[in-house]
C-alpha cells in the first residue's frame, strides 16, 4: 500500500516537471448525468496523458548510479511517450521496446522525446517477455507502466490536485487498465473525502476489476478487443491489485459505443480531445449504472491521444472498429 | 474609441459570469512556430467562443426599463448562442433571428439557452435587412455581434486577461471578422504592452481589413466563401473599423487549407476542439508571413464551436468544402 504521504512527496518532486492540469465543468453535462462533475483533464498533461507523472516519479526515485546509463521499458501508448519524456527530464538515456506495426505517429513522438526505439513482432512475442528480454540485453533499470508505487504515487497527484482544485467530492470514477492509476487516485481520494465512494470504469470486453475482485485474485484473460487501447491489459498489476481490492467500491464496464457517445459529447460540448480510456470514466458516469445522482464527482480524463483521423473513424463507425488484440500499456 | 479602462469595466461586470478562460503554450507549437506562442483559449468560454464576453457587457449596460422586455438580434453563429446565454443571465427575454437553414444544432443550442427564435429566408432577405426588420417588429434594443464600442470592451477582457498570466506580449495575434473582438484585443494589447505588433488574421476569400486599411474606409465585399464561418461578413463595423486602422500594425490573409492544418495541429498536440476562425491566428501565426521568430506572441484562439461531424468533414476534405455564402455573426 502507499498512503497520501507518498503521494505528497511525489507532487514535490513533479512540481515544475508535470503540469498541474485544468478542472472543467459544464452544466450541459450535469443536466445529463444529474450530478455535478468535475474533470481533471490530464489530456494536457505532458506527452497527451497522467502516464508522465507515474514515470516521472517512479524514474527520478532511482539512485543517480542507478539510472545514469538509461532506463528501459515496452509500450505501445502512451507509457512510452511518458517514459521518453521523463528520460529527457533527468538527462539519461531511454530503450522502449515497440510493436513493429505501431502507429508511426506514436513510434515518431517516441523517438521525437530522444528515446531510442526497438521493435518487435508482437504476433511472436508477448510484450511482457519483449521487455523482460530487453532488459536482460541491456541491463538497465526496467520502469513498470503500471505495478509500482512510484507510478500509484505519481499518477495520485492528478487526484491531489483535483481535490484541491474542486473541494470535497462524493464519488470519483476512473479507468482501471493495469491498476496503477486507479491505485493512487484511491488512495487520496479515500485520505481526503471521507465516505467517498471509488469507482472504476473497465470496458465491456475486459472487466478485468470486477472479474478479478469476483474471483479474489488477479485473473489472466486473453487480450480484451475493445477501442479502449489504454485499457488492453491481459491481467492487473499485482501492486495495485491490493490497492484497489480495498478501496474500490464499485466497478462499472462500459460498451465501446458509450465510450464513443462520450468521446462525441466531450468534443462537441466540453470542446475536449480525448482518447477512448480517456472517455470511459466519464462513459460509466452517464451510464446510469452507478447511482451518483445529486452527487459532486470526480472524474478522470486519463488521456487525450487520439490523432484526428482515428477520432474520426471512431465517430463514424462506433464500435464496429476495433483495432488488433494487443495491449497498450 | 474605447480606453483600457473601459475593458476593465467589462471585466468587472463579467467577473463570476463569464469563464477566465485557460492560456495553453506547446514546446511542440513553440518549435513549428520559432515563437514563443501563449493561446488565449476562448473555445472554452461559455457557448464555446468569445462573443458571450461582449454580448453579456453590452446587454448589463442597457438601463433596467430598457431592457427588461428584453432584446433582439440575428444571427447565424456563435453570437446568436451568446446573446441567449447572456439573457438567461440577466433575467430577460431574447429574440434571435436565424437564417431557416442555419444547422439544427445551432438553432437548438440557442433556443435551449431558452431564446425565441425566429428564422428568415436568407436567399431572398440579407441578414442585416432581417435585422432591422425584427427590431422594428418588435421595438427591442438590438444587440449588434461587433458594431458597439461595449461588444469591444467585452471582448477585450479576454486581452487583458491573457497579459495578466502570460505577462508583456511582443506581438499578438487574433482573426478579423467584423472587427468587434479585434478592437478590443487592440485596445489592451498596446496599452499593456509598450511596442507590441498587433497583427490581424483574415481569410484568403475575404481580406476584408487589408482591403479597407488599402482603401482607407470600409469597403463592402459579397460574402466571402471560406470555412472561417466566424469571419464571413462583408463589411467593417463603423466603430471596431476606427480603432483597427490605428492599432493594426499587419493583416496576415489566410488559405482554408492552411485554417485546416492548424485546426489538425491543435487537435493532435494540444488536444483543443478549435472552430476554423478560431484557429486562423494560428494559421496565421504559422504561415511564416509575419516575422515573429523569437517573440513572445499571443493568439486567440477564438471559438470552438464545430461539431464533430462538420470537424471531421474539413479534415477529411480539407478547404474543397465551402459551406454556403452566409455570414455567420
Amino acid at each position: 500500500m502507499i498512503a497520501l504521504d507518498d503521494v505528497r512527496r511525489a507532487a514535490a518532486v513533479l512540481r515544475g516537471v508535470a503540469h498541474r492540469t485544468p478542472v472543467l465543468t459544464s452544466r450541459t453535462l450535469d443536466a445529463v448525468a444529474g450530478a455535478s462533475l468535475v474533470l481533471k483533464c490530464e489530456s494536457f498533461q505532458r506527452t497527451g496523458s497522467f502516464k508522465f507523472r507515474g514515470a516521472f516519479n517512479l524514474m527520478a526515485s532511482l539512485p543517480e548510479g542507478e539510472r545514469v546509463g538509461g532506463v528501459c521499458t515496452v509500450s505501445s501508448g502512451n507509457h512510452a511517450q511518458a517514459v521518453a519524456l521523463a528520460a529527457r527530464e533527468l538527462g539519461i538515456p531511454a530503450v522502449v521496446a515497440m510493436p513493429g506495426d505501431t502507429p508511426a505517429a506514436k513510434m515518431d513522438a517516441t523517438t521525437g522525446y530522444g528515446a531510442e526505439v526497438g521493435t518487435f513482432d508482437r504476433y511472436v512475442v508477448a510484450q511482457r517477455e519483449a521487455g523482460a528480454r530487453l532488459q536482460a540485453e541491456r541491463e538497465l533499470p526496467f520502469v513498470s507502466s503500471h505495478d509500482d508505487p512510484r507510478i500509484s504515487a505519481g499518477a495520485g497527484t492528478a487526484m491531489l490536485e483535483l481535490v484541491e482544485d474542486a473541494g470535497p467530492l462524493d464519488a470519483v470514477v476512473a479507468p482501471v487498465g493495469g491498476g496503477g492509476g486507479l491505485a493512487g487516485y484511491a488512495t487520496v481520494a479515500t485520505a481526503l473525502c471521507p465516505g467517498v465512494r471509488v469507482v472504476a470504469a473497465e470496458p465491456d470486453a475486459s472487466r478485468i476489476l470486477s472479474r478479478s475482485l469476483a474471483a479474489g485474485r488477479r485473473v489472466e484473460l486473453p487480450v480484451p478487443r475493445t477501442i479502449a487501447d489504454g485499457q488492453q491489459l491481459g491481467v492487473l498489476g499485482r501492486f495495485p491489485f491490493e490497492v484497489l481490492r480495498r478501496l474500490v467500491d464499485e466497478t462499472v464496464s462500459v460498451a465501446d459505443t458509450e465510450i464513443v457517445d462520450a468521446m462525441r459529447l466531450l468534443f462537441d460540448r466540453l470542446k475536449l480531445v480525448v482518447e477512448p480510456s480517456g472517455a470511459i470514466a466519464l462513459a460509466a458516469a452517464l451510464s446510469g449504472r452507478s447511482d451518483l445522482a445529486g452527487r459532486r464527482v470526480g472524474i478522470i480524463v486519463s488521456g487525450g491521444n487520439v490523432g484526428a483521423d482515428r477520432f474520426c473513424d471512431l465517430l463514424a463507425d462506433g464500435a464496429t472498429r476495433v483495432p488488433p488484440s494487443v495491449p497498450s500499456t
